[in-house]
């Protein structure tokens, strides 16, 4: 059988990384790259690479699920990692001051809409007889319990809402695909662009080498169980609250 | 000193009965109500109370925010009930195929983006020494925690999302303005037009009247200290986990 690993999100740091990590896993015999941009900068060409263009709209990553049927494959496993803090014309918010509408709907619809488009779209391949792990990138600041020092506005709630979206699709994969095990996936902060402007905080030996994340993520995933009903992991493996 | 309370989306059935009971209570002096169409239907007429019109433009809310600097009065409580479950367009969810991102993006800038705005817009106007209690409407399936059966994804999600926002600026507004308490509310099923297609599951004795959501919410502000940190109540007072 012909185990397939499918990338969304390929160009970002952590994205590329993820795709040399599967290259190199021989159990794995095809990769399914899908980024906006050209092939991934952070990725190294292998032959196992396919590489798909599409952007943030509806039609465009229909057309990419198309192509995606993955015929007498079976899909094992799918990292879904776009995601934005900031660009150049957005900063996470420090206070109330700051809030816009139109930022907070733009960080809504690329980390929550976007994500949760692509599960939706990529749910009825996913019903193979394998198991098949699904991890989506979320955000240890997307939890709601654990916010104890406020700011980050639209990524906070952005992470939140994914979470929820998260959670309430394995509720229904649990029921309808048993051989999928979805889960939201803090990996810590690590050395990308994403992070970039917020690294002096980060205490000694906490910023992870998108490698690092990458090894960390497919080694958990290697070990969660379709049945399990803990769906928010962080890059050690342990549980983070809600 | 002038007692002024405050009620956005005014013309909600919830909306129209906390108009009401507003009048009926002799601590409070004025109250100006908010809402996107013509005088609430559901609102007895007073002259306690001035309405004025916005529509969910970032120019109509600054513009009515703009309006209401209370002079020498004192906002003493801030309601903000604005929120969407279906339109003619949209259901919610039932499962991963009934997705549609414009659809989510509408909800996410209704329940989510809208009552933020107002938040962020009014809370310059908080800062007087009376005690100031705000309420924002959300809804115990907004709960991540509490989410066992799955489905309404766009509508889960928005109010996980919101959910997150009243905790991130409650955090910041017991820094910055330590007279405001900021909750997010859960009313229960109340039988209004968001809840009527939906109200043939909901066990005898727990669909209320606006009337008793209204009464539930204002009782429960009266009892509430700004440096309680608890931010998530239902309609009889329990805390909600997020």
């Amino acid at each position: 059988m012909v185990n397939i690993a499918i990338v969304i999100g390929a160009g970002s740091s952590i994205g590329g990384s993820l795709i040399n990590e599967l290259a190199r896993d021989e159990s794995v015999d095809r990769i399914v790259a899908v980024g906006r941009t050209a092939y991934p900068e952070h990725a190294e060409h292998s032959d196992k690479v396919s590489y798909l263009r599409s952007d943030y709209s509806e039609e465009s990553i229909s057309a990419v699920c198309t192509e995606l049927e993955p015929g007498k494959g079976s899909i094992t496993r799918l990292i879904i990692c776009n995601g934005i803090l900031h660009t150049d014309e957005i900063s996470p918010e420090k206070r109330l001051e700051d809030i816009s509408a139109s930022s907070m709907r733009e960080i809504l619809n690329v980390n929550t809409v976007i994500p949760l488009l692509w599960l939706a779209k990529l749910a009825p391949l996913l019903k193979s007889k394998s198991t098949c792990r699904v991890a989506i990138l979320s955000a240890r600041v997307g939890s709601i319990e654990d916010n104890r020092t406020g700011g980050w506005y639209s990524y906070r709630a952005s992470k939140a809402a994914l979470n929820m979206l998260i959670k309430t699709a394995a509720i229904e994969l649990r029921r309808r695909a048993p051989n999928v095990k979805l889960i939201a996936f803090h990996p810590g902060t690590t050395d990308t662009r994403l992070s970039k402007p917020f690294q002096r905080s980060v205490p000694e030996g906490k910023l992870f080498t998108p490698e690092f994340v990458a090894k960390a993520l497919l080694g958990l995933l290697r070990t969660l169980e379709p049945d399990t009903e803990q769906e928010f992991f962080d890059w050690d493996g342990q549980p983070v609250p809600w």
